[in-house]
């Protein structure tokens, strides 16, 4: 079409879900069919981009210091589900199978991809694991050998000072799967079903 | 998740094709997985919402006084293919199957919605029709009865100094369809069969 609608839907391209088609209809929606939604979705994206940050506490997305399920004081903060992505738990509330707490690695370890635990949000789940309030961890990452390693890491070298139950979600999880593509049903079953961790 | 996630998912869901969780998917993706995305994207928007409009000529996209289609020369400007909308000519460009110029009315008659013929894109057709460079007028309008009293009204209402062939595309668009979601072949059979429209 032109230079900029061209630009436009290259950048619309590479969103997830997206292809050449369906960038198109958008771009020609939002420069013919609705162009008042434009500086809207502008506004929108530029407000979000601002005001959303990481949790201090736990690594999800917040506006305030904490997020609103660290704010949310009927969870129950003895019980910490590690994710490796803020989707991971987007999907795990979505199933309503949990009512604990969470903690977002941003990540897992893959010497491959070089993420070492450096690059993971582990600081923090020290601090909260040394501060006691922790009773059980359940570690919901993937079914694969990066996240068998995580797992693996992490009993290793938490601090060992206070015993800390830690469990794994096992049965339910195809093998290869991360947590964000799995069912709700599976994920609840998955949950029930955690296991000690050793 | 947070008041500002939730409301540029809201935006992003009223874009055609994106539902409840291909919205959050996009949305995550560019305030978590890809975060440098998000100011790229909205540079785009507001460059093509600033630099886009219509060609003075034709009604179609453009960054200058006149769209690509307009400008390019080797297009055979004595025949001129009607469109309602823009994706509707993008649409017949896809089928590869039209060396002429365009019009696009932005538009159909439907009293129904309270559109009509001020509202459409007629005053420049008819300064084209009049300027005696238009041998053909193809009707590429909807197969339905807001396309079809366009199309009467066009032949009834453009100036009938000079004899102007008019035709309308006919075979392969299904009864109250659009000419935007039909297939290239089935736009190359209806362009290929057209009929002269009295």
């Amino acid at each position: 079409m032109t230079p900029a609608f061209d630009k436009l839907q290259q950048h619309l391209k590479q969103l997830p879900g997206l292809g050449y088609r369906s960038s198109e209809r958008i771009a020609l929606h939002l420069l013919v069919e609705k162009p008042a939604r434009l500086p809207a979705l502008v506004v929108a994206l530029e407000e979000a981009a601002r005001s959303v940050r990481r949790c201090a506490c736990c690594g999800n997305l917040a506006e305030g210091e904490h997020c609103a399920i660290c704010a949310d004081e009927r969870r129950d903060r003895s019980v910490v589900c590690v994710v490796e992505q803020v989707p991971d738990l987007v999907a795990i509330e979505r199933s309503a199978s949990f009512r604990g707490a969470y903690h977002v690695l941003h990540g897992k370890l893959s010497p491959i991809h070089g993420v070492g635990p450096d690059d993971l949000n582990l600081a923090a789940l020290r601090a909260r694991v040394e501060s006691g309030e922790i009773a059980e961890l359940i570690l919901a990452l993937s079914n694969d050998v990066e996240g068998e390693a995580t797992c693996h890491y992490l009993t290793e070298h938490l601090p060992g000072g206070r015993p800390v139950k830690v469990t794994r979600i096992g049965f339910g999880l195809p093998s290869g799967g991360g947590v964000l593509y799995a069912d709700s049903v599976t994920l609840k079953s998955a949950l029930d079903s955690r296991r000690v961790y050793s």
